[in-house]
């Protein structure tokens, strides 16, 4: 057991929790919480930490687990990233997609959905998913991104593509907030940003960007086709370049004083509608 | 110009930051940021703190306000919830509605709209907003209420009640989410949660739950008439007590292997599906 907060693991750990760079030289990122620790795919997990207490509660939960350390309450507290530490975090090796992964194409064989396509409900029937995306242009909340991602999986998405200025993903207060949704959701940094959106639109993707100038309110739309959203930063929307690579824009109405919605909301609205469309042609 | 932190205003300041029963005391909640402070309702500006050199910056916007002190750009700081400061907040008297301005017909005079009902876009006609209310049990986080106060106005919603046991919606976090909101949307904290959801239903508004044993999708029910949707805590959802008084149970279909959405989602895709078939109806 790790007591000291200047053992070297303990230090790499924090650079871990805190700096991106690190993460990335590494490959990892930092999953805390046992929920999303029993969701961390087997062939991903890295290695494990603990505290001494927690382990005490849930002796069973780590019999099998190979790469484990167990830190003093005092020191788990020091590498969390989290107020009330629940006493689990580990490191997770980094999928690695291709923009290619994002339209789902190499998901979907013949004859079965994809992980992400429409599950059917009881006894309904659902057509296969056709590329659902959404693209997010300088995100900074990392609240929102993770909530977005989250959504994105209930709602079939098949991929998220980000533009380079995007808050980390691997934030631990992103990770958190995908609630698991991130071992899941294929997701890719874009490198050149009009390069990757024009070659959506080529592969058939229609680009609708949220927009306050949309004269189309969004639901008067059909998304059965294959699909993005292009949804901009929270305070200043998508720039003048990206909302010119779109092929509509919508609108989603708002009553009173309203001028715009939280970006994870607005997302969230419309990837939801897309999912609302394609149940019922199908059904 | 106050300098000192020790001034007893000053001190005042911080404690209508940080307690509730502070907040309720003195009948104000705390606004900051120059957005929303340009939106506070004249007759509810009851004083007005600014930072040294926020009004060296912007002379003009203080000329006419009589109750405003200033503050040197260190004690501003230690007044305000904000990591970077903008170098304004006030004082705002408190609205008191009642459980019936929910439902809007204090505020819907003969022949035209209440500030909440549906407002028609551009030669759009849109009928009169019939009750939409947002009923949320045990909401924990400050960003979830403010944001869903935000998207209720945008959707229409008439009006907000909440269990005793929410989050307080004076907390500046739920302040600053709402975006100006919470100076226009009605909201009522219930005394008896019971009697108070009972007396909505004998006005004839439908009580929607959602919630996970839902078997209908959430937009496979109409809510072109009185609707109110039931949102509960952000991890153990709606208590089987409060389940037990909806009139139906919905639940919003999830793809992948999300177990729930974030409630403020939820919450939203839920206004916003009413928004949709209420416009759909008058078109």
């Amino acid at each position: 057991m790790i007591t000291s907060t200047s053992n070297p693991q303990v230090k790499q750990l924090q650079a871990l929790q805190k700096k991106a760079k690190e993460r990335e030289c590494e490959d990892v990122f930092v999953v805390e919480g046992i929920k999303m620790y029993r969701e961390v795919p087997k062939d991903k997990l890295v290695y494990t930490y603990v505290s001494e207490s927690f382990r005490k509660k849930n002796p069973s939960i780590f019999n099998s687990v190979e790469k484990l350390t167990e830190l003093s309450d005092r020191v788990f507290e020091s590498v969390s990233d989290t107020k009330t530490p629940q006493g689990v975090l580990c490191l997770v090796r980094r999928n690695h997609y291709t923009l290619q992964d994002l339209i789902g194409e190499n998901r979907l064989g013949p004859g079965h959905h994809g992980a992400a396509a429409l599950e059917p409900m009881s006894g309904e029937t659902i057509g296969r998913g056709e590329p659902l995306i959404a693209i997010l242009e300088n995100l900074q909340d990392p609240g929102n991104l993770g909530t977005i991602m989250r959504t994105a999986e209930g709602a079939g998405v098949t991929g998220i593509l980000m533009s380079q200025d995007c808050v980390d993903l691997y934030n631990p207060k992103v990770i958190r907030s995908t609630m698991g949704s991130i071992y899941r959701i294929p997701f890719y940094y874009s490198q050149d940003w009009e390069r990757d959106l024009n070659w959506l639109k080529q592969q058939g993707v229609r680009l609708y960007a949220a927009h306050l100038e949309g004269k189309t309110y969004y639901d008067k739309v059909s998304y059965c086709a294959p699909t993005a959203f292009l949804i901009g930063n929270e305070s200043r929307g998508l720039t003048q370049e990206t909302a010119a690579l779109a092929d509509a824009y919508i609108q989603i109405p708002m009553c009173g004083q309203v001028e715009s919605l939280n970006a994870a909301i607005a997302a969230s609205i419309l990837m939801y509608e897309a999912n609302r469309q394609r149940r019922s042609m199908s059904v």
